[in-house]
């Protein structure tokens, strides 16, 4: 049993006219949950709700919803009450959420949030989206090298309420630069008169700030860290990427995969909101270069054309031999992409993967080759026919799965992203080799 | 910068032979970092090292390394210190990782662990490994609600260096149920004279045992909770669920969706250990499947015989008309079938979104229809044979993005996980389509 009030429950608290009830029962609600049903109210019932709740409760609500219903909400709560709620964000949150509005609305909300915040979330603009610098939040917690465990232990209940992780407390030295980390379980069990210095781990895993967002997520998921700290080239210490950050765009990175490798399209324009232009233009460029790939298949029909009229049934089994080598080398190419990005696949068994993707492709291979070729025997009578479409779809899958073993081995090797060879590329590039072995074979065999 | 170090100064160490120095240079290491190399170094090398490192190092490094890896390590290592390492692994890793193991050798692990520990892990060996029960450690932190601040901090100090997580302390009444919940960031800041029932949130966020992981890992990601209770029926606190045990269901529940989207295959045979029959096992019935569809497709194309003879330039389109039209299902069931998992696409959403992709289709459907005719008009020099050809193309496409689009919905409506709905199934079911569609046209058209 989860503990969440049912939908209905919650959409009843909403909808309270008396507005002493609806504050009550928004205080007992969590944010997310606000959030989830706020996009189904009328939205005069959705300002004054977010004009109820506290400013903390309603920025983890901003937080949570589409960025069209923020547009939304925005102008009706004003500007003012805006930069309240933006103003208990956490930095990283914060701008994120002012990246994508249009610049002059930016403006205004900076200029209308606390001097110190906006300034950190001007800062934290400049970086790019994609890196420990995108990624990051301001608010940690630091103190230097000299002091006891309890004065830490002060200074964190003072900090506590602001920072986004407590967990780890960093320590730096006079030119800010990052010696040290504890954790709080380590603070916690310490002798409170004792040194931070000497109870300190001098090892301390950073990111650079330019670090590539996906690296950052690959390093915190490795170690399971709760948070890894962001420095500049000269080890200053200038924030903080945490786990909930790093579990987000692990989605993303698990998406963009999954976006590239089934269907050749970038990611960026397909989130439910982008307009259906930006949707179709993101597609038609692969889908056309397939249509091309089509083509360059019934150019060899063509070529075969003679084979073809000598034997008009060799047409019914384009379709099976098209399609078969297509998605065995799809199955081989998704375990590899997919064995590279968890790291399942590591330098050592490159290799030994690729040869274990073809065994099961001749095991693969022969059995499917077999069975066509029975069944175009029993479904033609021809026995000619039989030989030609099962040998031709053996060939054709074995080559497939070493191919689609291979390529994404190599384009990991050369340093590409091996999820850009998508399994439709590879499949088109199947249909042209299965067709040439299919109608090579049969022009050698049958006339 | 990484501040990690390389990997020739970390195999360097590894292969010290000065006992003393290898020593120091374990100490320094991150178990992550020595369980990546060890695999590379010859058997008795990763024995000395794994009876060097201290218990609670080899138990991380142990946990990190491939289940074959293990199994070697362990003959050499023998039962008492293996007993040894498991007995410092927190009780969920511990349970996974006995799990694996033949009954007899987990037996005598077990036999040779602390009796508590033993019972814990045989406790949990009882539950379905997907569920909440099969993720959860049981090293939690609990204190009684009658408590001061004061005192819970003192228990901490002192279950803290066992405690799977730290970060929330669980409250429970005489009866061993949960009834609050406060974090080690809230225990920091409160008064330490403070009443911990007077502190504590009592709506608290837990899962049955039973609960499947996805739906586990989806709440903690959702809510972006570090830990999460697990209760029985009767509310009893029984363990606790952590973020980085989620980290790895996220990765392991997008991998099964992306192999089954793409290829069709699933994923528990495709680990890079799973032997070569078992991999082809699992993939051979959907590629068989595919292949009679593909036959099906065939069989339309030989019901046109009569066309085909007419026109055997009809052939030379067979790969372009059955390839566009499954690539574009493809892509719209990627991004639905995506937007559902990753919870992009609710309830509320999900019309509009295959309102939309019809559109894309429409937009799609009418460019590559075009493009295509013109092709082949030039091509082949025949206006009509460009008509059918473009005007099936796009016919297909629209057909193609509505399946592709509207599988997945309902199949999410009437409760089916929507990433059962395989691209190569809906391209197949396409080819059949656009060869109906194809050959249908052109015989009304063309004869």
């Amino acid at each position: 049993m989860l503990k969440r009030e049912d939908r209905s429950e919650i959409l009843e608290c909403l909808h309270q006219n008396s507005l002493s009830k609806l504050r009550q029962c928004l205080r007992d609600l969590h944010a997310v949950d606000i959030a989830d049903l706020l996009p189904t109210l009328p939205l005069p019932q959705r300002i004054k709700i977010m004009r109820m709740v506290d400013k903390d409760k309603a920025s983890d609500i901003l937080f949570k919803l589409d960025k069209e219903e923020v547009l939304l909400l925005l102008e009706g709560l004003g500007p003012k009450r805006t930069a309240e709620i933006l103003g208990q964000m956490f930095t990283d949150d914060a701008a994120d959420f002012l990246g994508e509005l249009p610049e002059e609305q930016k403006d205004i909300l900076l200029s209308l949030m606390e001097a110190a915040d906006a300034e950190d979330i001007r800062e934290l603009l400049n970086y790019d989206v994609d890196t420990a610098g995108g990624l990051m939040a301001t608010e940690y917690v630091d103190v230097k090298q000299d002091i006891t465990v309890a004065e830490a232990i002060n200074i964190l209940r003072k900090t506590a309420p602001d920072a986004e992780t407590v967990y780890y407390v960093y320590v730096t030295n006079d030119r800010e630069q990052l010696v040290g980390v504890i954790s709080l379980r380590e603070l916690i069990i310490a002798d409170p008169s004792a040194l931070i210095e000497d109870i300190m781990r001098t090892k301390v895993f950073s990111v650079n700030v330019r670090t590539d967002q996906e690296e950052v997520a690959k390093l915190m998921s490795k170690y399971d860290f709760l948070a890894v700290p962001v420095v500049n080239d000269n080890m200053q210490l200038l924030g903080i990427v945490t786990f909930d950050d790093v579990m987000d765009v692990m989605e993303e990175e698990a998406t963009e995969d999954m976006m590239r490798l089934v269907a050749n399209i970038e990611p960026e324009g397909q989130e439910i909101e982008s307009s259906f232009w930006i949707r179709a233009g993101k597609r038609l460029p692969w889908l056309i270069g397939l249509l091309f790939g089509g083509l360059l298949a019934g150019n060899v029909i063509q070529n075969f054309s003679e084979t073809l009229e000598h034997m008009t049934a060799l047409a019914f089994f384009i379709t099976a031999l098209a399609g078969g080598p297509g998605n065995a080398a799809s199955q081989s190419l998704t375990v590899v992409v997919r064995g590279l990005a968890t790291g399942e696949v590591n330098r050592n068994k490159i290799l030994a993967v690729v040869w274990k993707e073809t065994q099961v492709g001749i095991l693969i291979g022969i059995v499917c080759g077999l069975l066509l070729s029975v069944m175009a025997y029993v479904w033609q009578q021809s026995l000619i026919l039989g030989l030609v479409v099962g040998l031709s779809l053996a060939i054709s899958i074995v080559i497939a799965t070493i191919l689609g073993s291979l390529v994404p081995v190599i384009m990991n090797r050369i340093g590409v992203d091996p999820a850009l060879a998508s399994g439709p590329f590879i499949a088109t590039l199947m249909d042209i080799t299965s067709m040439v072995i299919y109608f090579g074979l049969a022009t050698l065999l049958i006339i």
